[in-house]
């Protein structure tokens, strides 16, 4: 996984079927690059959350054929 | 996903027979680097849009075999 | 694998429920950049380690669906 | 997929056995990195190449198990 | 996939059941990056190796949840 901060949110109303409705979050990680990431858990602006990429992605929603290759699967808590 | 800008559209007349018929569109990253990403949404230059990548572009077609690892599955409405 | 050092440790209290139990550790790779990985092991600060990515991470647990990219598969001993 | 140009050909006479037999083409990326990727369409030198990898690229082949990660799905013809 | 040269071996004792018995090598990619591949081949020191990425290096193994994500998979003869 990796670690970024929330900066933003994006909307898409031309889209394919198979994108699930919810929020699309516009993430920077540490390395300044961003990605946009699908957000389950109602994470707001400024947040540090974990992004898990990739087909495992993909694997948290019903529809098997959710082409979500960002997920994020927490909100970070504090670091020692 | 991550986020690009079409800058084009490339054709392949020499290609393997999985390779599905549509749209092959250049797309820019934020990050300066480039990716070829199929076009199900009829998407035109400049068009700001969300690329997903790996082996969840793949599971967008029916065939599933289909070599495409990256995939425009939405067009970018606004951000704020 | 990559080899990295482990730096620390995350805590995620809102988190997916298909995340995994366990420890999430802050992995400095050699170019750098970190990643967070699960540790099946108790690695410790300063550790160095080797670490799986992608959906082969994901097979390592019982649940098919863990949304896990990066699992730290063994401790390094020397190397020659 | 990535635009690349093709630059040579290796040959690997100690191989696993489950690489398929066919040409493995040394591939310049646009960003100036190399990949070798497995060319199932006779492509020359100086040749400019559409590339897929990861998983969807193994799908290419009868054996499920071929351990090709980077696969030339097309021949590129123009660009507008 | 990509090309390297093997530059050491490692040695992991604490390490999980299911990462396969066999050579860890240490890989530095022509871009300067390393990685640890799982070697089949018994490759050494100073080799120049083709190394296949991703869940389909994990492929290669008996168990289907071997955690490997990188496998020699040739030893490159010579190019032109």
């Amino acid at each position: 996984m990796v670690k970024g901060r929330v900066i933003g949110r994006l909307w898409s109303t031309k889209r394919i079927d198979t994108l699930p409705q919810g929020a699309l979050l516009d993430v920077e990680l540490e390395n300044g690059t961003h990605l946009v990431a699908f957000d389950p858990l109602g994470c707001g602006d400024g947040e540090q959350v974990l992004v898990t990429q990739g087909s495992v992605a993909a694997a948290f929603f019903e529809n098997v054929k959710a082409p979500v290759d960002a997920l994020i699967v927490g909100s970070i808590d504090e670091q020692d």
